[in-house]
Formats: C-alpha cells, structure tokens, sequence
C-alpha cells in the first residue's frame, strides 16, 4: 500500500492467509507431492493437484488474455527475435490465469521457466493445471503447508542439469531461498525482477550490506505500479467485494475509510459516487490536506465510530482498529480490509471467550457482543479484494507487462549498463507499458511536432517525465 | 505546468501579459517615478501609482489573511523568536493581496524586505499602496514599461546602506539581476528561494556552470506545490474564468482539454463534474492512460475539432492549437489557454489579414473569418485563470507558506547544512506546511502510537512520505 | 420501467423466465405436490419444496430485517390494535426473504394469510420454507410447472372454510384468477393492492369496463415506488451485476445505454461515476434533453454500435437490440438488459444455425459468429438486475412498506371512501413511508413552525407535495 | 421553487428586490416619463432609458440568439405562415436579452406586440433600448418607481386604435389590471399565458371564482419547466453566485443548503462535485429520503450551525435562516439566497442597533457583531442567481420556447378545445420545445418502428409520456 512494513519474517509473507470466492469444492484431500501425474504429452516435471482440470484453467487463461493486451503485443513484436532465448528464469508469484498469461509470454518469448506460488492459499488449481498440460514446470496448489510451500520453491532450483539465470520474484522468497541455500547459483544470477514493497524492501537490505551478486529491477516503484495498481484496482474492487459479501446498499452509508493513499483514494472515490458519506482518517498531512480538499471529513477514528455504518483500513498499519473501537461500533456495522496484510484490524482481540463468532456466509462473520450487538467482520480482516472480488485483469496487465519487460531489459542489456545494485525501470520504458494499453480504449496519442519536442526539450518520443516523477 | 521551457529569455518572462477583470478604470496616466509620495508617516522609499488608495489594498489583504491561516500562525508562533531578524530580503513576486500577507508575515518575523513585481502587468496597484503605507519598500506598478522593470528591481538592491543577503524569486529577474550587475552582492547570499519553472530552470543552470554561490531552495517541485497549486487552483477557476467572460452553459457542451497533467486533471474534474463532455489530447502515454482510465476519450485535435464546442489548453507545450485547427473550429468555439504562458494558440496566426478581431466585452475577442464563423478567443490566449477569475486564495497560502519556511530554513540553517547548490524542500517541512492547513477544514489528524511508527519504521512525527514522494 | 406493454397476456407475466446467482445445487427432483411435508408443529397446509430449509431461510430473513426498518417499526406501532384483524388476504408476489417480511408483517398485524408466487422460477425455496414453518400457508416452489402455477394460486383460495377478502397482487394473476373463476368471492373483496405495471394496466382495464367489485390501489405509480425502486434499484445493481457475471474493468469503457427513464438514470450514473464513457439512446425527447444536459452523448444504436464495449437495454420496449446491431459489434462486447421482460434484446435471432453459443458460467453465455467474433449474452437477455446481482433490501423495503400501509388503508378506511375505482395512495402516506425509512439514516427532518406553514398554506404535518407531484 | 406562496399581496411581486451585478453606472437621473426620445426611424411610441445604448442591447440580443436554437428554428419554420397574424400581444416579464429574442420570435411570426416589466429593478435599459429601436412598443426601465411600474403597464392596454387580445405574464400583474381596469378588454381575451408560481396561483384563484374569461395557460407546471428550469439553471449559477461576490475555494468547505426540491438538488450537485461538504436540511420526508440516498447528511439547522461556512437557503419557504441561527454562526460564514423572493432569511433581524453593516463589494456585505464576528451576507437575501451571476440563455430558452407555443396554440386553437379555464401545455407540445433543443448538442433522437410503437400502445411520433408526467 506504499507504505514499508520493515519487521516481516519471511514465512509470513508467504503465508499471509489468503482465500477466495471461487473455492473449488469436494476436493481430493491427498497431497500432490503423493501421486504421479502426466500431461497428455506424457510429461510429468510439475506437482500440482489436477491435471484433469487443465481445460477449465485454460478457458480462464485465454479470458484473462483478452484483457492483456500489451503482453499479447509483445507475444507477437518480439516472437521472431526471442529476446529471452537462453533465459532461464525461475518464478515465484500468486498462480493465477494472470500471471499464467506472463508465463506464457515469457516463454513464448524463449524463456525457459519453473513456477513456485509466492502464497499457500492463493493458487488457482485449474491454471496451474493448464499451466503444466502446456507444458511449464509448475509446483504449486491452494492450500500447500509450509513445508510443501518451501518443497515447491527448492523444486523449481534444485536440478543438476538445468541452472536458473534470471529470478522473478513476488515477496522474495525466491530470492531469499536461492541466496542461503545456492550461494553458488545467486552469484551466477543475470537478474532479479522484485515487485512487491516487501521483497524490495529486502533487496535493498542486501544491497546495502554488500551481498547482492546481480542487478535487481524495483518494479514495485515503477510509474505504472503506483500511478495504477493501487488506485484504480481498489476502485474498481472494494463495491464488488462488499456486494459479494454482504448485498449492502451504499446510499447514504456512513464509511469511515482509514488512509487516503492511493488504496484509499481509490477506494472514496468509488464509494463516494455511490451516495456513501465518507470520512478519512490520516497520520500524514499531506494526504490529510488532499483528503480535505477532495471533499471528505478528517477525523479520528473515536470521533465517528460510533455513527460509522462501515469501516475500511487502507493504511499498511497495524491495530488501526482496536479492541477499543470495535466495542464502540454499532450494531450491524461493517468492518474489512483493503490495505496491507491482515494485521490492520485487531482480529485477534475478538477471539475473546465473551465474543460469539457466527459463519454467516463465505469469508462473512458476525461477532456477536454479549448484548446482542453484532460486527459483520470481511474475510477475517484479511484483504477484501483478493479475498471476495475479482481484480481488474487489465490493471494486472500493466505490472505483468513491466515485469515482462524488466526482465528482457536485465537479460539483454549490455554488461556494464547494471551493476550489483536496485534499479527502477528506465522512465522510457514506463511509457512503453503505458503506450502498450492505449488500443484497449481506441485511444489516440497525440506525437510532438519537431518545433514542440524542441521548444520542450525532449526527444519526440519520450521518455516525456522526468525521472523522478511518480 | 509542470513543464519545463527552455527557450525562455529574461524578458520575455517579465511582460507574459497579464491583465485583469478588476481593471482600475480612470487613471492618472503619470508615471510613478515622476512623482514623490508620502505615506501618512512621512516615509518616501518606495515607487508605487498612487499611495492614496493604501486603504483600499488593507481591506484586500485583511480579506486574503483570512484565507491564509498557516502565515498568521506562522505571525504568532514565530513573532517571540523573530527567526528572521538580521534577514535583508529582496522579493521579486507578483505583487497582490496574498502575496502581500507573505511579506507582511517576513517583516513580523523579523526581516527587513524591499520589493519588486516580477511582471509589468500583474501588481495591484492598492495592495502596493497599502504594503508601502505599512512600511514595506515596494517598487511596483501595474503597466510598467521594460525599463521601468528593471529600474524598480534596481531600487530594491542599489543603496549604499543596505545590502540584502536573501532572495524570494518568482521567474528568476531579480536572482539574475544580482548576478549579473552585483556579483560582489551575490557571492555573499545566504539563500535563493524560488517558485517558479523558469527560475529553478536557470538555478540548476547556474548550479551546473559552477555559479552558484548561495544555496537555493527549489519551490517549484515541494509535494505542496506539485499536488496541490496546479490540480485545485484549476479545478476551482476554470469554471469561473468561462462563467465571468462568457456565460457559457456547461451541461453538454463537448470540450477538448489538451493535456491531462495536473491542470488538466483539474479542469477536466470541473467540467465532468458539471455536466461536460470532455475530450483529452496527450503526447505521454502514461498520463494517456490515466485518462483513459478516468473515463475520458483520447483523441488528436484534429480528429475533434469540427465537434468542440470549447478547446482548453493545458500542456506547457507551443502551438498546440494551430492555425490548421481554427480553421476548422465550428461557429462560436471557445479558445483558451490554462497552460503556460501564452504560447499555447497560434494567437499570432489569426492576426492575418482576412480575419477580422470584434472586441466584445474585456477579455473576450471575437476573431471573424471571412465566412462569418465567430471563434471566442479568451485573454487573447493568456493565461485565462490568471487574466479572467480569481484563483483561491488558499490554495496560494499552500505555496507562500513553503515560501517562508524556506527562507526561515536558509537564514537560520546551521554553517555546512547546505551547500552552493539547488535543494528541494526537506519532505518534513511539506508536511509541516500541510499541517498548518488543517485546522481550516476543522480537520483532526491521528497520531501514530510508539507501536505502530516501530512497526513502519517511521519516525511518529514524520516525515512519513520517501523524500521522492512527489 | 415507467413504460406501458398493453399487450402482454396473463401467463406470459408469470413465466418471465427468471433465476439466480443462488442457484440451489443438487436437489430432489420430485414435485413437491406429491409429498405430504408438516413444520415441527405439525401444520401441512402448505406445498413447498422442502421444510428441511426453514432455518437457512430463517437466516436470510432475519438479514433481510435488519435493512427494512420500516415495517419492523410497523409491527411495533400496530401490534397493540391490530389493525388487520379480520383481514384475510391472498397474495401472489415473488418469494424472497424481503417478501417474507412483508408478509409475516401482516400477520402480526392481525391478518391471516396465503401465499403463492407470482413467478415460476423467482421462489427462494429456503424461505418458502421458514414461512410455513412460521404457519403461513404458502404454495411456491423454485421452478414450477405453468400447471403447479395455477395449481397453486389456486389452493390459496379454494377452501371451504376460508374466504379471502384482500388481494395483495404483483402481475395480476391473482386478481384475474379469481375475478374468472370464483366472481362470487371477487365480489366481496374490501380491496385489492397491485404494485406491477402489468397488473395495474389490468385493473383500469376492468374499471373501465366495469368490472371491478372492491376499491384498488395502484402501489406501481406512488411516489415511492417511482422516484426510489427504479432510480437507486437500477444504480446499485448495475455494476454488482456486470461484475459477478464477467469481472469487466470499467475504467474507460464505452457503454452504450438505450433508454434514459429511471431505470436508464440509475445505470447511467453508477456507470458514469466508475469511469466508464456512456451513450444514450432515446425516443422521448424530453428524456433525450435530460441526457445531453447531463452530460451524455445522445445518439442512434446503429451510429455508436461498432464502438462498444458495453450495451444495456433500459427501454421496456422490444427489439431494441436487433440482429443488424448484434452483427456489427466487436468481439467480446457485452450484451444485456435492465429493462422489462426479456423483449429488450433480439435473443431468438441468435438462435441461427451460423452462430455457436458456448454456455461459459452460469448465466453468461458466448455467442460465436462464423468469423470468431463473440458476443457476451448475460441471463440469455433477462432481467441482469433479478438475475446475477442482488437488489438492495432497503429499496424494497420502501415498496413492501407502502403495500402494508395501502392494505390496512383499504381495509379499514370507513365506508364510502373508496369506490370501485383504482386509486393512488394519498400523498401523505407516501410522506409517512418516506419518513418511516429516515432513521436508518439517523436524518433529521426539519418541522415547519405555525407561521411558516402558514406561510406555505399547508398543514405543518402535510401532506407537502401537491397531489400531482410524482 | 415548486412551492406556493398564498400570500402575496400584488405589490409584492413586482417589487422583489433586484439587482445586478452589471450595474450602469454614473446613469442620467433624470425619469423617462419626462422626456420624448425617437428611434432612428422616427418612432416614439415607448419609454425607456436611453434610445442610445440600442447598440449594445443588440449586441447582447444577438449573442443570446445563439442560445436560443429553438426560436430561432420557429422563426424560419413558421416565418411563412404567420401563425400569430392578428394576435395583439401585451406582455409583462423581466425585460432581458433573452425575453427579447422571444419578444422579437413573436414579432416575427405575426403578432403585433406591447411590453412592460414585471419587476421595477430587473429591465436591462440597453436591451430596452435596442426593442424599441427595432419597433416593439416598450416601457421599462431599471429602477422603476411603484407609481412609474404600473403606468408602463397602462400604457401597453390603454390605447384607443389598438386592443389587446393575448397576454403573456409573468406574476400576473398585466392579467389583474385588465382584469381590475379594462373588464370589457378582459372579456374579449383569446388566451393567457403565464409562467410563475404566483401568477398561476392568482388564475387558478379567478377560474375557481368563476371569473376568467378566457382560457390560460400555465406554463410553470410544463414538463419542461419543472424538469429543466430549477434544477439545471440553479446547478449552473450557484458557483458562478458564490465566485463572483465571494471569490471563495469550495474544495472541503462545509455547506448547509436549506432545501432539497429541484431548486436545492442543483445546488447541492454541483456544490458536491466541486469538493464542498454539503449538509441538507428539509420538512418534507420525500425530499429528505432522497437526500439520504442520494449522500447528503440531513440534519437540523441548528446542529449543523457552528460549523457551517457557507449557508444557500433554496425552500421556497420564509425565515429559514433565523437569528438564532445567524447569532451562532462562525466568523466568516457566508449566507444566501436561492430560494423563492427575499424571505428566506430574515434579514430584518440583522438591522438591529448592536449589529454593524459593512458594504464590502456590490452586494456583498459584512454584518459585524459585537464581539467582531462577521457574517458575509449575498444580495442582502435577494436571489443570488438573478442579482450575482447569469442564468444561462440555453435553459431560458426552453421556458421561452413553450412560452411562444403556449401563444400560438391558445391563438390557433378551434374553436371551442380551450374553456374559460386553466389549462396544462399538452404534454406533445412539451416534447416538441424538447426536442427543437437537441440539434444544440448534435443529438440524434432514435424513432419508434411501427412494430415498437404498437407493442407500446403509442403514436411513433409521440406522445411518449402519461399526461401526469413531470
């Protein structure tokens, strides 16, 4: 949520619970690691759950491709040339049809890859499924222990004929993995690709201690991440999530919204031009100021908890919902999360012997107070949108496409242009991704004549930012 | 604009035409360095029109004050400690009533301050009047000459008595002034402060030649400036700026905005939000995405002329409405400029012979063709927020507020904390300068517990942003 | 819709085909009228799928409940005095957890009753049960037979002992069942209440031919129902629907909405807020001059057609959506409709031969043409509103609200009130209702003080809009 | 504002106080009762100001022309015909450029025409002047006496060679003195036309007493008017009122507006989308559910008072705004007027003996109370819209338009369709004014089929709404 949370362990980061609404039901409860399957062509290097449910998982791959255009571009621009030809890469990412169709691009591309999911809950079995029919080296299933999560990582790297050059990481367990356990294999590494704020964050602690051994590329900073990612997918998320769960109707709610960051913006402006009256809670002022000037009340959280129909935390904080404030909350008030990890609200303190939980729905829980008061608690404070709405696949597209193109970049850039250090993705490039999703909207650019791009002092076709804008 | 030019030369900077609805009609036609003045007290160290219209300007600036909460508590915090006493502040601004209250709130903390207008068009005479009644050396007169120009910015630095040792600088005349005829003043400056594109352009020039002999403090890029001058300034006075010169009706019209940086967002949000139909042209594609994604169409000029009922430029950029787009204009298309400086229309273009100019109220021109099409050409292409509304007086307190702290911050900084070069804004200050912003909107921000700023590794009083926050 | 179909025959209202999200999965496959079911205490006059479901069903009311404050005020108010003492109504509405409220609400005001669907598929089985359970006498199941249909409206009221004396209609088949088969016992009816456009078309039809016995309200064209069901119905359910069905992004689409009535209104503004570009169609050109002043493009389907990305119908009129535009969309537009019945969109056109339709998740289906290109059809062109999104229960609430007042009203206005004649409910009940739903708000309404009211020539506690007023 | 005032008394009308923002200044003093003036024709049957200032009249005449589509369409189609030849016109409206353009539409089609004001402050003298010089027999100008007011409307009737035969009104003041005066003219009228609530009131008065003698037509209950004229005009005005006098930033600011009929939902949506705060206070539950639904707070004036920075009352009612609640409000809060006459707030409170008046702009005053607090009050309570910014000529237009077919159809009728009665603008005529506005904003209206229509039970051509539509 652009903010740095500087004290995870790694095992928490990869298992962050992590649900959905589309849970496969009546499953098979052995343990992949357990049994042999093979693919139609007779291949078998992969462990996951199904096979069989390959078709499935590539129906919703060849639906989330329509809604990536930029990487279907890229499919085509760079097929000839195989700017990834030799490329070895190693993943480790939420197994999704998303990330499936960046798989696919990559390989596509004349990349070589092994997939680990970077999360125990949150892989789509049916696209892992279709993921190894079409023939990539997957190890992942919803609902892996953490032994097996490590299991799947180590299968991805530990193979005597086959060495991994290049590493695409969500979280940095990968990285992580590949640094204590291959030292030899890390100081090979021709690049890392990182996108999320925690696996940056330990990055850039390498970095300083002198042990990185490859160029990194920070995508989670990139323009089209910050500018997109957080914004307008939690725009388009949070009514989806709580209409999935709860069926309320937001005219007139009153919705206390903590932090008016990006998630936060995102997630007002959705809710305000449904008729919810919204208040923000802020530690910052200058997020603070824009809050007011946007039209929204600053108060603090006791102000107002007690009139609050609903409350949402975007802050990337901690117990920003207390014990304390859930005690003062009205019957029937609402209380969820779209901020960062499950730590914002204090779960915790309602598994109290007086409080009685109910499982009314699917990721819906009533805690009930003594007197018969009841808090409808989202996905037991996990994040709303992962859990109980889809996310915008074409937003999706615009990370999966930077990150496609990090790693060409880090792969074929001529020695010397990185060094052993962390890197954001040249602003020219940015452009490029942005550029990639302008026909989804059959949007024209406008081109700088020779006169203007002078006047401006730019090359005509960019980069047009300067290099710190964000 | 966020823009930069780089083609500018001093003078031009200085006569951008500027004009205003409240013209002062019936004036003495004498020039003000003909005649001696005296305010009540008997002072005469000043050049202004017309002294006797100092109450006039007091009611003004006590109007601005009251939109200008941060500088007045800036008055009462900082009045025991006078952090600026021993300050000798030359200012080069445009010289109104809020600017006015800044050089008040420097003089209360303890400068002595002589003054100039940075453009030959822009002062308000009254509010000049009352600032050298209330004893400030003010050098000023809406309609200078060139060479008045620069004598007025002479007068504020040529005395013999009295050397200035701090620069407030908006466009970078009277940095540039010193520079050149008092090198001996400018080695021994103790800070440079300046707001504007053009001026922190020539620092960092400056800067890069190794001529920069007093550290400068980029306000042009503080987090205040960028996100809030540009994007609310425009939003609140593009409405107004139409209504006042043409009584336009938005609801349904169709407008073509050129540009979607922040003032173009700005705009854009107002006349969505009143009922337009609103058309973006872009030459960046990251900000083409943006406004995709904001629900507006994305098209070339020229794709949309014949349909505008209004085009609005907002780019930075030159000739970006051409003469080959006026031609193609329906009857009674609006045109006009909230960019840059009046570059933006090929206004020189429809000076041709076959058309024919009808003045038809202040401000608004009617340019004729020879068909008797009529295009409504505002502030003959100047900047319309500047020329035909007001612009929020608060939003102006934001920046004048940096402005100040910025000074406080040189003057008083410890030997060796800055060096001879271009500084932006320590990201602490921007959130001070939000924090006093506040209390306006009644607005209570949450403290962080010693737990929670452990957990985000922040400090709990800020900063809380990266300082590449912008 | 607000828009009449005079043409409609009786069984085609109750068959409108109609399912749901919810769908039950794996049921008994028996009809339910040839098993003999009893509730704990040991009642059986009722037919339902399965009383096994009570509880579930009970949930679901007690959910539905807490968002109709209105009725549940009702229950306290009129507990004491019963003012449906006597009353025995038969009703044929849909079967859901909202109706359920409406109809054990009546009964604790002292009406006895019985129950029968007013549709084939809309029965939310569970709560069928939690009704008979409760002691209702209900006859409705999820997917009857057009035989059990009539089977059922028919057990309603064929008893020796019991005979009805209200109606509580939605469609009219009720009414019309009895009115043809039992014209003794219509002729003792204290009154009928109708809500749907349909059934009230019907009663001015036998009004004017003289056929109508007892006193009718027209509920469909109060107030209430017209400037609240459609309007805040339409403008919650739209996106909820779109999402559940195909996940669609809606930042930047273009949706074409044909029709700008309410149901058009409420689309229209949920859409235009998420950032998509929206189109209007029209036929009325006062709607159309509303569109425009709203900042709408107005247009012809067949101009936009090629462009979409998106078409709901809104209209309540036919063949809106023909095969000729159906032809010209691009690949992978969305079709659906919002608006009445499921004539909107030519659906039987794209039964040809050339044309594939792959049935891809429940409710949403793809239609192939012979050139790849797919048309994505939601709810195979019913009601995507009824079908794949929930509607709000508090907008319901407003409606059942005003048929339990236009109840009591028929039943114990004294003698000489109402006629045989159809009648709108009287403003001041519509004012009552509204207020009823304010403290969900916690809303505050203002009271006129003497002079004021005098002022206005109105009662201070109204009625306040003249009668007129819609 | 869609309320009726029962009780005003005739005076009171014609005197409401009005003002301008575009004052004339340093005007001649002397009454033009006393002197003769002549066109450049030679004529000199009117009385006006100045013949001089026709020049600029025209000029503005001809900008509100391009507004105006709708007359301007029946000017050519109906040019031929001469639909009005024979009609003998008086008329009593404010005498503006957009009356004008309707006077001079009635000139055009075939009526001879003779005009006073309706309000002693309201006449623009330029566009008086520019009447007459085009030949319309006019006798108006700004700042009327009581005694000046009613021997201009005198002077229209009181003709021996010329009786009138057609009246078009607004408040009703022409209609009383040729019922009062003239009673055998009265007798011999074809058609009234009137548009205000007071006017409408004082004919339904004359009907009911059996004393109108001739039919009239009201058309401030059109469809047009209602739905068009409240909402949208007070949605375009409201920031452009408050910009003008108060040059106040609406992002985050707090406003309470007193009243959510079409009048205030204008305010309140324009006000909301510019960032503002906005509070509703309302006596009638419809308005104020909706109110809620639509994402305002509805509260009581005096919870919400301390913290309001701006007050717009739009009720229709009188002394909303009380001294008790002007006593508690803060420093700097602004209040106005956009409601129905002057009576909103009780202004008269404030001229109490402890209370200082500042004039601190045209009509812009500060009331100052003893202990320094100033209240900011607009147009001393008048309406902000008519005496601090323009309405615009688009939506006059619409009114004018049905004003202009209210005549020829009363005029044309056959014999014997219109009573001596008051009576509705048919509702097709109410979509033709409709529909000659949609060329404005290139909207192309889609036609029924004949299938469609039949299916609907409606003439394709219209009309499309029930009757007691609005």
């Amino acid at each position: 949520t652009g903010r740095r949370s500087l004290s995870r362990s790694i095992s928490q980061s990869s298992t962050d619970s992590y649900s959905s609404v589309y849970s496969d039901s009546s499953e098979d409860e052995s343990s992949p690691r357990e049994k042999q399957q093979k693919t139609s062509k007779g291949l078998s290097d992969f462990c996951i759950k199904n096979i069989k449910q390959a078709e499935f998982g590539r129906r919703e791959i060849e639906i989330a491709e329509q809604e990536m255009p930029a990487l279907m571009v890229l499919r085509k621009r760079a097929e000839g040339e195989k700017p990834l030809a030799g490329a070895k890469v190693v993943g480790c990412t939420h197994i999704t049809a998303q990330t499936a169709v960046l798989i696919e691009t990559l390989s596509i591309l004349g990349a070589q890859c092994r997939w680990a999911a970077c999360n125990i809950y949150s892989t789509q079995n049916a696209v892992a499924a279709a993921l190894a029919e079409g023939g990539i080296s997957v190890f992942a299933w919803k609902g892996e222990s953490e032994d097996d999560f490590w299991w799947c990582i180590d299968r991805c790297v530990n193979l005597q004929s086959w060495q991994p050059n290049m590493i695409l990481d969500d979280g940095g367990d990968m990285t992580h993995w590949i640094y204590k356990k291959y030292p030899s294999l890390f100081k090979r590494m021709k690049g890392i690709v990182e996108e999320s704020v925690t696996g940056v964050h330990r990055l850039y602690q390498l970095s300083r201690a002198g042990k990185l051994c490859a160029p990194a590329m920070n995508v989670n900073d990139s323009v089209t991440k910050q500018k997109f990612d957080n914004l307008y997918c939690c725009r388009e998320s949070i009514l989806d999530g709580l209409k999935r769960t709860t069926d309320i109707m937001f005219g007139g709610k009153q919705v206390v919204v903590c932090g008016y960051g990006e998630v936060g913006k995102g997630c007002c402006a959705a809710l305000k031009a449904l008729g919810a009256i919204v208040y923000i809670t802020e530690v910052d002022p200058i997020c603070a100021l824009q809050a007011c000037m946007d039209g929204f009340r600053l108060v603090k959280l006791g102000e107002i908890i007690r009139q609050a129909d609903m409350v949402i935390t975007c802050t990337g904080n901690r117990n920003v919902v207390g014990k304390e404030h859930l005690d003062r909350m009205k019957n029937g008030c609402i209380v969820c999360n779209m901020g960062h990890s499950n730590t914002e609200i204090d779960v915790a303190s309602l598994r109290a012997p007086e409080l009685a939980w109910e499982h009314v729905r699917p990721l819906v829980d009533h805690v009930i107070w003594p007197d018969g008061k009841r808090i409808i608690l989202l996905a037991e404070g996990r994040l709303l949108n992962l859990s109980c709405s889809t996310v915008p696949t074409f937003v999706l597209s615009i990370t999966a496409t930077t990150q496609a193109l990090a790693l060409i970049e880090l792969f074929s850039a001529p020695e010397g242009r990185y060094k052993q250090d962390v890197y954001l993705l040249p602003k020219k490039m940015d452009e490029y991704v942005a550029s990639l999703h302008l026909p989804t909207f059959d949007a024209h650019l406008t081109e700088l004549t020779d006169e203007q791009a002078k006047y401006l002092g730019l090359n005509k076709h960019g980069p047009f930012k300067p290099s710190y804008y964000r």
